[in-house]
């Protein structure tokens, strides 16, 4: 299964006013943010959810029965979201030790939170069995082509938003969100992928020569740990060549002080990952070089901001 | 002393490069927001002050004595940075019961900073004997008409960001943004300053016939809490029909979450303001109206958010 340029074209068509277009901002020459920490529920995660319901509903497939979907996190948000605004229920499956403010989140956008083991996996699991039981849509939190395809429109809007531009840094976790905008933008810039030290599922899957299991921790976790990459974005990255690079815990956690203190964004961990790219010298663009920083996300604590 | 289009006109070719040109986001049909809070530091200050120093230095007059100002807050911040970045001392005057956090920040800039006399008009007086002392250039918060035509680059930005729009919203202190934004904007738009009913400079003006000195406090006096609308705004209010609408405590206090919970901006009292006039439907749209609120400061304590 690849997702196509053409996949990720009819997605900004249909998830079109469901979605905010996100602005940017040139925090300094050749240097810009994509603020979609500003999108509905505070990360980009919607336009993969919109997608998939509306092309579902398109379809005759979204049911009275709604959908269901397996996030403690941002995607669980985005899924909760879509289906109160399309008039579905959600049912979204969190184990147990979900922090409790996300569980109450989840809950004022009306989802029906089922707690469930000890391990995102266990929710996962009974996720599949109550889509198989009742007719559900499955709503994944990254491999699903439309996941890609919505997550994708990002990179439409930069062509659009931005005259010139040559690398996008983007954090991975699953990596739809990768997958997408390397799609979107094909050779007409080049996708770094951003990832964690302690969870670097797109590097163990270049280096594997195919997406495995492994550990996925560190301050980035609640965003960025999926514990392996997902298919769709193996195959983009391959197709697209999408760069990898890590990123240790001391250099996330001074990119997204950095974020607040000289550029006035609350954002959490996984969203300051592409950043620190940069701050840490991971990555050092030369001197004529147009950077994109996509800021993916703002569901944090505040009070940990300084 | 009247601030004409022609002087914001000149204001945002002297300024360019200098300060962001931040975004513009359609949160909801016809409601859109201009993130002035991701300026350099955090507020729209900059503006003017570029403006008043770049103008000073094309005329000679910013010497080797650097600029002097009065403030605590927003204004100190710009004026700071302002110097700094183009290489002269700054000598910022603030209270000695300042908040030690805005302090040591108004440092990190390499400001001089003077705690000098227990209120705002003690500090200010100190600025004065400075700047006759020394030959410095004196950056008044508001009511300098090179202030005035420097915020009002806010407004042309706007009618370049924003296909259409009836009406903006900006909160008010001492005016000279709201009065830089209805200079811009002529007739091409409403322009509405909100305050605090604790700290109503504009609408007490209004009433009074000429500003008044008078109270000014509040939750958001730290930016708004300036005692008495400046000269330059009140000429600007009448000449452009400036609309006044108050805002309750509580109402500032809502919007300040809502900002944060629903739409991932930490942002100060002040710069919730204005949002509060729509959120506490002190200002009701019409069906068709395109309103910008004008978000206009970042400098926040975030544990305060939740």
């Amino acid at each position: 299964m690849t997702v196509r340029i053409e996949d990720v074209q009819a997605a900004a068509e249909r998830i079109a006013g469901r979605v905010r277009r996100t602005p940017v901002i040139e925090v300094a020459p050749g240097l810009t943010f994509k603020l979609e920490l500003l999108q509905h529920t505070g990360s980009f995660k919607p336009r993969g959810a919109f997608n998939r319901l509306l092309l579902a509903k398109e379809a005759g497939r979204l049911t009275g029965q709604g959908i269901v979907a397996a996030s403690g996190g941002n995607a669980g948000l985005a899924a909760a979201y879509a289906a109160r605004e399309l008039g579905v229920p959600a049912r979204i499956f969190v184990p147990v030790n979900a922090p409790a403010p996300k569980v109450a989140k989840l809950r004022t956008l009306d989802a029906d939170v089922v707690q469930v083991g000890n391990q995102y996996a266990e929710a996962y699991e009974a996720a599949l069995i109550a889509r198989d039981e009742t007719d559900a849509l499955l709503v994944h939190a990254f491999d699903q082509p439309e996941i890609v395809a919505g997550q994708g429109t990002i990179g439409l809007e930069l062509l659009d938003q931005v005259a010139a531009f040559d690398t996008v840094l983007v954090a991975v976790g699953g990596g739809g969100l990768v997958a997408g905008i390397a799609t979107a933008l094909g050779t007409r810039a080049n996708v770094i992928g951003v990832e964690p030290a302690e969870a670097p599922d797109l590097h163990r899957a270049l280096r594997n020569g195919s997406p495995i299991d492994g550990p996925a921790g560190g301050v980035a976790a609640d965003s960025l740990g999926a514990r392996r990459l997902g298919n769709l974005a193996f195959e983009a990255a391959t197709t697209h060549s999408i760069g990898s690079l890590l990123v240790e815990e001391d250099a996330i956690i001074a990119a997204r002080r950095t974020l607040w203190h000289n550029h006035h964004l609350a954002v959490e961990h996984g969203a300051a990952t592409a950043f620190a790219a940069l701050t840490s010298a991971a990555y050092r663009p030369s001197p004529d070089e147009h950077v994109v920083v996509l800021i993916c996300g703002a569901n944090t604590d505040p009070t940990t901001l300084i």
